[in-house]
């Protein structure tokens, strides 16, 4: 009728959607980063350098990534932020850029606020408040070979650990009583040995025995398990003697890792994953 | 030291990053739209065809966008989706598409999770148990005109009003005893004045009294209002009798119409926001 | 057979063009502009700062360009650049980027190589050897308002003055005597109101009696003369008498401008091609 | 002074040209494809269904475009069609894609102008006159892998296959007599063993002693050779009997082969240039 010879006038306006695909035969990666976490995370008290309600939290929500977009094959996570990454022969919504960035950064918010009050909780496990609803930007990065998407995840990696060295001594030097200015001077233009030495001989820490979580970020990768069950039933319908059989079914899981992804080591093993 | 060598041997992954920028001088409309609604709406017991409480979450999401993002200068909503527009010369991140996308439809997101105990509760307003985080997805759209922006904006109004007046008829024909597959077939092929005819003989239902949040969506647009205070003080240093001055301040609120946007009449009384 | 199952196999590697389009509603501005011609044009003796055939030549390229691809709408070239505009409304291509970018740049070049010989011809008029074949690099950029057209127009036109003023009192200076290294010492930071000054002192050079196309450069727009014919005919099958009827014939032909196109009485005359 | 200002003024329409780079890492191909070459090669008379002076036009423009722009490693021409491959480690233009595009386009077309009376003569060998400059379109597409790249240049032999097969059936069919029409409906639903069998049956052709160029079209590559010269010449400053020396140097050349690329030789002989 009359309305839909109006909408079908107006219609013509959908032809300005650019619909952009990500080239075909790359890796893609999703990164989001909370924005503005400096003030979020001080708002919320959290602890310095890590806290490790916020990184269960991130996990839990890359987790839930995983379970729901089928297509991730590994997701990479560190302080505020945490890659996602699809193979090159994902068929993932025709590899559309608006969708793919679109909805994994709105189920990932979707999820920090709905397992919030799981995670972030104060020393009687009761439920901190969330005072705002945090935000997340998020870009779509095409790589196109293995090598490029190692060397990304390795970027990642060296990032966390720069970071962290540079943070777990920073916190140990203002929990020692200087102030954050006096702790950032000591720093200036120190280099890793440089702070590994001042956690060790004025903290007594050895930062290698540092939590790996902190040390090395967070790694998801699907996991098939085979699982033997012993089966116990008739199996003939004319001897009605039980027997045990031994069943093997394939389960599928979703692994959380710490480990070094710079190395060969970690490529070596997941070859199947990642075939060079 | 080592680790920011290991590091600036990774940094060059950075440059694979595009960074898309909209084209500047266009009207840039961010519309996102609940993934599988469907099904999340059924889960969650919604009331058919409309249910006042989800439209008030969504409202109340998009006020808060519209208060933390002050480059969108008017939002429309129906359904489960929100289009947000921002003039030709927001300057928003650099107009860059990544950014506007990700960081609305994920403060988007973020506060449909968080706001939904407040809006989604049953009888006892109690809330209603969110049984999985939702999703939405969103784009981004140039129009190069004011007159581009009014036709996308009245194919969304259209598009609301011929959902509306067919969901209207057919959940009145389902609620009246016929089943889904009966209804669906008695609408088949009729036009709008059918519809208004059904809904006027068989449910004494005048289609143009019901609610014009229903039949006409949502708008949030900015409005700066006078307010005159009286103040009272002394105003000389010789005379200390105080006396009454009215005062006018400028306050801002962001208002909420459910009016018509295809007409000339909306554009007419708001030309400061929109210029011809 | 074989060899089409062949290619079949390989036929998916078509799907790695991506398809780009300019934004619909938009001007579209085609730019192109002669790679290296400070060397191309000392290779081959052109005279400073204008020389005449070579500006006849590209204007002759241009006019072919406008002859062939009716959608343009509007050309405007100075010093070894020409730009071509086509109307929001044109669907040329269905607007693909690379097709529009690659056969208007290909076809210029090729009419500049093809009407050498011409063009560039010396005193005896004989033509002048193409030492080795030119090449022009382009761009498409889009606009979406008249009001970003002329300013992209007036830019190329203010550049085409500032830059021949320059040139004009550079080498009336070089040619009076003074070294390149000394003309440019005598330039450096002068004003307009300066270079005005010396040609008319030292040269009696009135700058506003050069030759306009080289002040303001050069502009192709399209025409429609109305033009009286008398035809003799009979006009009757009983009466066998020839009479004289005057028929008026609308006659397109393509106008070639050195006026000014940054004022408003350009864009006066010309409201139907570029309507407000 | 004022021009400057009033440039200035309209500067910032520059800023509306996006810079679009293709991805790095990947593998680009510049193809581009005489327009209307239907229409070009039989108005000027080309041999059905191949003519060498054309093919040897369009490889003379080919081999011109590898000395000009030295980072195109292989090149691969049939019909009127060529595709230029830069690696995936070209910074040419900083792979901006309309300098690429349009530089290459451009360049291959003034090559076709310039050189067309060198190669386009008739039977006095005199030159045949060009009757309009011809266009090209030209497209760049990123391949990820090698084995992309492998394909895709499959994918052009394979066509010049199929198609160098149907032509040559049907332009025999046609100097035998036949109309344009029989022909073309004696080899409706043919497949390459039955064109074969007509060539071989009905004109005693045996297809694969025809020419490699028609069968196989063109490709160009860079070789380095090394060549032996021999030096005569005092080598101390005491002695002053001369003595021969054999100095080796390399020397750089760009090969026309006629080869085939979808089967493992090419490949394996070039590993240099394209590394698995
Ligand atoms: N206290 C504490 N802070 C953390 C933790 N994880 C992340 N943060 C904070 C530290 C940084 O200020 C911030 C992450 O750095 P970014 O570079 O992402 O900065 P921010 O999110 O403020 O700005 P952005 O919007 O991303 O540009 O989050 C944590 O476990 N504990
Ligand atoms: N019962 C009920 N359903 C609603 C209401 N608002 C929206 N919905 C449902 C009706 C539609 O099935 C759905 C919106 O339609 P869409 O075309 O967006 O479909 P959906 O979200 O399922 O799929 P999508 O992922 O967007 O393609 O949401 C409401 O107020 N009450
Ligand atoms: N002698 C002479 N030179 C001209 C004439 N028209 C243009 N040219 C020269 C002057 C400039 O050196 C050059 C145009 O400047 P461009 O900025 O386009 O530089 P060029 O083409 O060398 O480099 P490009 O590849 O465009 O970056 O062409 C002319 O009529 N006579
Ligand atoms: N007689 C003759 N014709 C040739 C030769 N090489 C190419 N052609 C003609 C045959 C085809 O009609 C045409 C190439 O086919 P295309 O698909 O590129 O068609 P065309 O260029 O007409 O249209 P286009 O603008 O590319 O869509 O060029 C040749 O050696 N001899
Ligand atoms: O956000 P940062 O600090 O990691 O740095 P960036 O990613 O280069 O910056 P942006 O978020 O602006 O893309
Ligand atoms: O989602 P719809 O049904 O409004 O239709 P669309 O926007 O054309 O489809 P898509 O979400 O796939 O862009
Ligand atoms: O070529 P120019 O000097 O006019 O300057 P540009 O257009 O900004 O540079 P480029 O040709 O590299 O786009
Ligand atoms: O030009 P064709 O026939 O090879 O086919 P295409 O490349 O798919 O078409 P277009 O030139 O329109 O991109
Ligand atoms: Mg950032
Ligand atoms: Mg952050
Ligand atoms: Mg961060
Ligand atoms: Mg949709
Ligand atoms: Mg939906
Ligand atoms: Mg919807
Ligand atoms: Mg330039
Ligand atoms: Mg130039
Ligand atoms: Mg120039
Ligand atoms: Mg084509
Ligand atoms: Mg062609
Ligand atoms: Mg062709």
């Amino acid at each position: 009728g009359k309305s839909l010879m109006a909408n079908s006038k107006y219609e013509y306006v959908k032809a300005f959607e650019r619909e952009q695909h990500e080239l075909a035969g790359t890796w893609l990666v999703v990164r989001l980063d909370g924005r503005g976490f400096h003030r979020f995370t001080t708002q919320h008290d959290f602890v310095h350098p890590n806290d490790i309600r916020g990184l269960n939290l991130m996990n839990a929500c890359a987790r839930a990534c995983m379970e729901e977009f089928k297509d991730i094959c590994l997701a990479y996570g560190e302080s505020d932020e945490y890659s996602f990454v699809l193979s090159p022969d994902t068929k993932f919504f025709d590899r559309r850029t608006s969708k793919i960035l679109s909805v994994v950064v709105s189920f990932f918010t979707s999820n920090y606020v709905h397992l919030w009050p799981q995670h972030i909780v104060d020393d009687q496990n009761q439920p901190v408040r969330l005072q705002y609803p945090p935000q997340f930007d998020a870009r779509v990065v095409c790589y196109p070979s293995l090598q490029h998407l190692r060397d990304y995840l390795s970027w990642r990696q060296a990032d966390c650990h720069i970071n962290n060295l540079y943070n777990t001594t920073f916190w140990a030097l203002v929990h020692s009583g200087k102030t954050e200015a006096e702790a950032e001077r000591v720093l200036r233009g120190t280099f890793s040995k440089d702070k590994n030495e001042i956690l060790f001989s004025q903290f007594g820490i050895n930062y290698n025995n540092l939590p790996a979580i902190f040390r090395r970020g967070s790694i998801f990768i699907h996991h098939s398990v085979a699982e033997k069950l012993v089966k116990v039933g008739v199996t003939s319908k004319t001897d009605p003697t039980p027997v045990e059989r031994v069943v093997v079914r394939k389960r599928h899981q979703i692994d959380l890792l710490h480990t070094d992804l710079i190395g060969d080591a970690f490529w070596g093993e997941h070859v199947d994953v990642f075939p060079v």
